[in-house]
């Protein structure tokens, strides 16, 4: 396997800088200058037609007088330039490149031909590039920093891929004041080159990151992006921002579950299916993203609260429970040890609320130690440290009336925070904590200085720490290899030649596969249909079998609970009523009271997509529905019926016993197999899906060729 | 009507302060200090045993001593002394209070009583005061700030009220530096004297507050709160924060609408009845709060979003389509102006996209006001403008190969926002910001100057748009007077007079209130219930009827579909083996499709609870439910029709015909009166309503009695 681009992408030994000139406002001259004043080890040589020196930096005429082919490029050019400097670069031995300047794809069908040819080039000398319309890579260890902005907080395990530059390269300020560190960051561009799971694959291997965020507005390769963003997340927490949602606008199929498979809908299953986290805001993919690169493991559910005051400790404990989280009753050995510490009346249940206090010791040592050391707590809360900041407050008020400098009260208010910093490590239990005081409070700076997130919310701080314990489970959730899809059926071929298909063929596709349809029988007239019903057993369905007919039961097509004969020949004179062309089709019937739906549909450039959900009227109108890509394995489809709002109703509930969710999932597995084996089948509705004993029986099933609506 | 007492608390022209002396980090002492220290106008009259002066104030041995009753007293002292103080207060003729004195009802039962005595002591004398156990109260226009940190922004119009003392004192520095500006706050402590209503009212008819914010744990007076909320949501919004949900843990009913009234849930109805915005976070209560205070009404959905960059513009797009408002594509007029200042490529059709600059000029003049223009757009959007926090980054590059200061970087840069701002006022629209930089930036610190909220997250400002929208929607929402209750119903008291009620009894007490109930027979025997069926007409249902049965299905009391008289008399003997004391109830058989429940639950100190939801097996299992205090008006009934998830169904739903929205809502509106003319009742389910043309009928019906399971 050839090594990843981006190995060299983020730690080249010379970059050539094309775009730089003396004048220090232009956008090239900034990301070069940043380049050198950030550190940056290795030689940089920029190349200008006119220039002779750019602030120091010996100039190259062109890129054919360069001394040696530079490891990176970086191109800051006008977009007419691109094709021929890459070709350049390309014949000079440089095999990689960051091409800065836009006007490519996102500016229409020219711009797109242009990048083609820009690619078209690269690949014919072997040349990876990140771009074109990117602001950059950094690699904060190195360092490097391409951006037009300087890192402001040491060097992390965060490392950022990002189909926006502005969210590499423009918010250092914002990640140095809340303590965010950064490993290497990726604005990734039009992708023409290199593209998110290229970015994954390095990240994955690379061993100062660990943990990953990503803002997505559209994933060029889902099955790819489903291979490795599924095998990193059982070692590093992945975190996303998808705003593609409203991107394509919603897919009106022609089947029901085709109306369903809306592009936020599946990028939500795809996400699930890969173990990455899902998250509504930026912030989230930063601070979320920086507690699972820098605190260990949230391993369990039971959280302890600290904090001096009872509304934050409220609202950590409120956030908690919604999130599903525990906040357990500390045991009376560790409530007496607490109590010692504690004022009189002051509650040590959890939330362990101080009261109100400035003085900070105790709530930086003896409390946290003693919640540290309880073995029925997973993680700690704590809310309330400040110090400067106070005394910065304080300092307003006192020196009216009293001689003190700001500085004397600082150092009476300094709090000692050595033997809290290293706890979390020390016990191997996340910590996270909140302040209404900032990064110009000492005790906050240095909390985030010992890589202890602060937040400036007690309920985003709780909501965090929730979010780690699902990081978690990802990370140990059970080994999800689909199963090998087996063979091609001959009998779901020679059923799928057809243009069109009727229920009964539909199902005979499916139990060419093993999945578990209703007995049934096709029947030609009514003599056969009431023979069909008395060895079926009474009482039987009747319906009538054309293709591509949809709303039977409206067309009085279908016609249930017949309990003799004369009730099935009825049916089927009624039948033949209303559609003499119709087939009869006789079957058992099914107990109600719970039914379910599934089937498959596609969207451009993903693998075929599942979809199963509550079957009925009302599940109708919530779109209680979950989705995975196929190939499934078991766990997906169980993970698919875990994940529905209504999921209760397929447990032991009220009195119908418990569905065999493992039978469930088999029928999803398969459902997915079937489609892959056949990509003339456009759409598949399976319902409703009734159950016998538990186990799950398909009573109508709808197949829709690819090309036909 | 006397005056509300916080008219006095919150601008006194005097202050007795008991507690304080020479230690200036006594709690007393910090208090007065900062009172002083603040600018408090009036007269500070310090008490102390001991003291003769405390930091240039006069110290009055006792309260007897002072020369004049001061309008108001603030007690920071030990709690046993509390009830001579207010003795003496009383006595001297001052006629409110500040309690902070904390040992009260939190510790117990003791504390509960000593917290009685000192009510009983200040109402002998008139006397009204906030807490015990309390952190005081700020007047930021007076200025009055009895806490002990100053206020670090100008007055502004956001009002408190919190029963969190650290929600109204101890986040000066944080609403600080979010240019939050605060009108009053109120820390209610035990809210033993004056609670979470009183200030309310008060802060309802107050001209310097324009939009109030609450921490919640527990509202004590629901139905006042509910009558005083409703009345001033219409004029100011109310921004909530609820934590109690836990606090009582689940309450177990005997019936099914009982088991899903928990306390977050029954605060849930409230607020959506009162026209409070119940919210998550504290940080939603300051920063949504602050926008409402602060800038002009979101009257519509339709959003302009002007960004420097793609993904924050696409960050909010998603928000907003999330929290259900519109971002219209821009029309050709609007984009044709636009684009005359748009670079080339950049995208105008909304969100206006002008990638990244460093120039703000064209983000703070031309393009806003072109936005602002439009008539089609109800409010703004803006991230990206920066100057100087941007100039420090770029210092930090440039200083090293240029010999420019910081100064005149940060002069190059400077941002003239003096058109943007008065903006939102000119055009009646509000302009909601975001900036990854914060106040140290020129640019941000000015946007918070003239009142212009500046989020740290552009989704965050998105998300605080859409609540500006549903703000006004409460506030323009049609009138909600519940009508009259009727008289007591005399065939309902003499049903209930009885012990326990059968089903029949059930509904005929609910039909003397005029609840639509099925049309059905109480029969004694087999002829009885044929002819009945035969008046009611086939098919028809014959139900077992009992007092104090639930589960009659499962115990074969309920035959459904009965379409001759031979099924009706299988059905009667099948019901008598299973019964032999069941009455016999004959009914019509009513259309299945779509169904519904209502019920009426009672919680402590709570009116009467109506909830409804979906019914059918599904909807159990996803609590699809809303809950309104009686009485109810008919907009109460619908609103909580609309709040359901599933709503869809009642709608014109697969061929069903819309349900008469109405005629529901008067079933509600009805339900409660019953619940409130029968303070017997503890608990009422009908379950299912069905519907005949649209029309709910109550098919089945419960009613249990108080002091009975």
């Amino acid at each position: 396997m050839p090594a990843n681009p981006l190995e060299t992408i983020l730690a080249p030994k010379s970059i050539a800088v094309l775009g730089a000139s003396s004048h220090p406002t232009k956008m090239g001259t900034m990301q070069m200058l940043n380049i050198v004043a950030s550190g940056f080890p290795g030689q940089v040589l920029p190349v200008h037609p006119t220039e002779k020196e750019i602030f120091g930096h010996k100039v190259y005429p062109t890129i054919a007088d360069l001394p040696f082919a530079p490891d990176l490029a970086l191109l800051v050019v006008p977009t007419k330039l691109v094709p021929q400097m890459i070709d350049d670069l390309g014949k000079l031995g440089t095999r990689h490149a960051v091409v800065v300047t836009a006007g490519f794809k996102e500016t229409g069908p020219d711009g797109q031909d242009l990048e083609w040819q820009v690619v078209d080039i690269a690949n014919k000398h072997g040349l990876r590039f990140v771009g074109p319309n990117c602001m950059g890579v950094v690699n904060a260890h190195l360092p490097l920093n391409t951006a037009v902005s300087p890192l402001c907080a040491p060097p992390g395990g965060l490392s950022l891929v990002s189909q926006s530059g502005t969210y590499v390269t423009q918010t250092n300020y914002y990640l140095g004041q809340r303590g965010v560190r950064i490993s290497k960051g990726v604005s990734v561009g039009n992708e023409a080159s290199i593209d998110l799971v290229d970015c994954l694959e390095y990240l994955g291997d690379d061993p100062q990151t660990t943990a990953i965020g990503l803002y997505i507005e559209c994933i060029r390769r889902p099955k790819e992006f489903l291979a490795v963003a599924s095998r990193i997340s059982r070692d590093k927490p992945i975190v996303a921002q998808y705003v593609g949602g409203n991107e394509f606008g919603a897919r009106s199929g022609s089947s029901h579950t085709g109306a369903l498979a809306g592009p936020d809908f599946i990028y939500d299953g795809l996400f699930a299916q890969a173990g990455v986290i899902r998250v509504p805001t930026i912030e989230d993919v930063y601070r979320l993203g920086d507690a699972l690169a820098h605190q260990p493991a949230m391993k369990g559910r039971r959280v302890a609260v600290l904090t001096n005051s009872g509304g934050p400790g409220s609202g950590m404990a409120t956030t908690l429970q919604a999130e599903g989280m525990e906040m357990p009753s500390l045991s009376p050995e560790t409530q007496a040890k607490l109590r010692q510490h504690m004022p009189p009346h002051a509650p040590v249940g959890n939330p362990v609320d101080l009261t109100f206090h400035v003085d900070m010791s105790t709530m930086t040592k003896t409390l946290p130690r003693i919640l540290f050391e309880d073995p029925q707590i997973d993680g700690v809360l704590l809310h309330g440290i400040m110090d400067t900041g106070w005394a910065a407050m304080a300092h307003q008020v006192f020196s009216k009336f009293i001689d003190i400098s700001r500085q004397e009260l600082d150092q009476m208010m300094l709090a000692d925070l050595s033997e809290l910093t290293p706890m979390p490590w020390a016990h191997g239990k996340p910590l996270l904590t909140s302040s209404f005081f900032d990064r110009a409070d000492h005790a906050v700076d240095s909390l985030l200085a010992a890589q202890i997130p602060v937040f400036d919310s007690p309920e985003r701080a709780a909501r965090t720490m929730a979010l780690m314990h699902r990081a978690h489970q990802i990370a140990t959730r059970p080994a999800a290899e689909a199963p090998p899809t087996p063979p091609v059926a001959a009998r779901a071929s020679e059923l799928l030649a057809a243009p069109t298909l009727d229920e009964h063929q539909a199902k005979q596709v499916l139990a060419a596969y093993g999945l578990p349809v209703c007995r049934e029988e096709f029947c030609a007239d009514v003599d056969q249909a009431v023979a069909a019903a008395r060895r079926l057993g009474w009482p039987v369905a009747v319906k009538g079998c054309l293709a591509s007919v949809q709303h039977k039961t409206e067309l009085g097509l279908v016609h249930l609970n017949l309990a003799d004969a004369d009730a099935v020949a009825q049916a089927c004179r009624k039948i033949r009523q209303a559609a003499p062309a119709a087939g009869l089709l006789v079957a058992e019937m099914l107990p109600t009271g719970r039914e379910l739906i599934a089937g498959v549909t596609r969207f451009p450039s993903f693998p075929p997509l599942v979809l199963c959900g509550l079957g009925g009227v009302l599940a109708e109108a919530l779109r209680d529905t979950a989705l995975r890509l196929a190939p499934l394995a078991a766990v997906d489809g169980l993970a698919m019926l875990e994940s529905l709002r209504g999921r209760a109703i397929l447990g032991d509930f009220r009195g119908m016993g418990a569905v065999d969710l493992a039978a469930v999932a088999d029928l999803l597995v398969r459902l997915g197999q079937v489609a892959l084996n056949h990509p003339e089948i456009a759409e598949m509705d399976l319902n409703p899906i009734l159950f016998v004993d538990g186990q799950p029986r398909i009573v109508d099933a709808l197949i829709v060729k690819a090309g036909r609506n």
